[in-house]
Formats: structure tokens, sequence, C-alpha cells
């Protein structure tokens, strides 16, 4: 975890970053929530990073309520499993592969994201929770919010 | 930037993080997106950070394409502006944000995202192409792509 390294920082965003913001980690994250990894052998082995940076933000993982981790009865093995919080990050990878879909894939899109219902694709859209319409990102403003008050 | 720091991984995602994964990167692409900010002494004074450490990134962000360099004639100030590679980042920064929103922001959202016709604010959905309808994230499967074929 990156700790309070953004302290200055009154936003989400860097707080988000915070915990999720080091290397490797949202690829770690990837791979338990759509490659249905669990095992740290795994893990190991799908990423190639070293064992012990691997190591390191699972323990930073379980320490941020990320994951959950569970001992096999009868094995050696541990598991670790996304929690709610943890699984909520999902709109975040969605949107890194997004980009990197449009502006760094010149070979195609390596990954396609599916609806299983029906099997068509997937889009991130912004909506206007008044208007229920799709809206363009220069359409978006900022407002500060009761989080920006009382902040240190 | 990271570079080929992520080789082994055939992933947008990945290659995402290469570019705009390192310290600091998002919270200043974030600055200039939303908060309007060009100059280097601004980032610098907003963000807090090492004076060498943003002239990295944003060497790094022109060399990527993300963003333009502009000298002000009769100044002695660079402006850098985000192309509009760098402008699509904004769901990554608004993903993040509503992360951080939901579960680090125990006095509130510091920010809010508002559509500037109404006011209305701003949600991030994911949205079936064919279907039509809003999806929730376990209804989200992942399918091989071209740019998996001939990946090294």
């Amino acid at each position: 975890m990156l700790g309070n390294s953004y302290e200055g920082q009154v936003c989400s965003a860097a707080r988000s970053l915070e915990v999720v913001g080091e290397r490797w980690s949202l690829l770690i994250i990837r791979d338990a929530l759509f490659g249905g990894v669990t095992r740290f052998s795994d893990f190991l082995r799908r990423l190639g990073l070293a064992r012990n940076i691997l190591a390191a933000r699972l323990d930073g993982f379980v320490e941020a309520g990320i994951m959950e981790r569970f001992s096999l009865e009868g094995s050696a093995y541990q598991e670790y499993r996304l929690t709610e919080k943890g699984r909520d990050l999902g709109p975040v990878i969605i949107a890194l592969t997004d980009w990197g879909d449009r502006w760094a894939a010149p070979n195609g899109r390596p990954i396609i994201y599916r609806h299983v219902d029906c099997g068509g694709e997937v889009e991130q859209q912004l909506v206007c929770s008044h208007c229920r319409i799709v809206i363009e990102q220069d359409q978006v403003g900022i407002e500060l919010g009761p989080g920006m008050t009382g902040a240190a």
C-alpha cells in the first residue's frame, strides 16, 4: 500500500490509488476478478512477477479489506478471494482496458468483455442521473462535495 | 513511463498501466482534465510532488502522445495540454473516483461530477451493446480477441 502517500490530496481518485496504485496491483485484481485466480502459485505463474512483490501485494489487499485469505483444509494452499470492496474495482479495470484497446492495441483487442446472457459487447458509459441520457466527457463538470469540508 | 514492464501481459489494462500507472500520473492527468491546469508551476503547487518527478511525468506524457507542450510567446512559461488520447483517460479517473467515494471517503465525497447542462450527477454504467440494458458486473464475461493471436 502507498499508505498516506497522497496525503495532501483530498480526492477519491487519490485515495483509490493509495490502495491499488502500486505496480501489479490492478493486474492481480484483474486476474482474480475476470480470470478466477485464487492461489498464490497461479497468480505467480500467470503474472510472472517476483514472489516477494506478489506476497506484499496480497498481504496489502487483505489488510485493506480487498481480499480475504482462506486456508484449504488438509492442504498447504492458501486462497485469496476478492471481497465486495475488491470486486467493486471492476469498472476501473474495464476503463483501463477500454483506453488500452483504443490507444495501445495495434494488433486488435486482446480481450473482449461480453454480456453473459446475450454475448453482446459491454460498453462503459457516462449517464446523467437526472436526464437519464448518455453524456460525453466534455459535458462533465466538477463540484466540491461534503468530503472537501473539514479536510486538512 | 514503465516501458515494457508488463511485457509478458497481453492485456489492454496492462498496456494502459505502462503509460499511466506510475505514481502521480493519473493525478496529474486529473488536474489537467478536470482542473484546467496547464502550467508546470500550477501542477507543482496543487499536487505538492517533487519537481523532478513532475518533470519526468510530463516529459513521458509528451513522449507518449498524451500531452502536447506549448511555449507561450514572450514568456518563459511552457504549457502542457492534453491530447485526445489524454482526455480519453477521463473514464479511468471517474472510475477510480467512484470507487474511492464508496470505499475510502469517510467524510463524504470530496468532488461530485455533474452534467453541465442540468446539474444532475454523473454515473458510470456498464451497458450491453446488444440488449441496450444496464448490466451488473457479475453479468460480464471475457473472451479472447484478435489481439491475443500473434502475441509473443
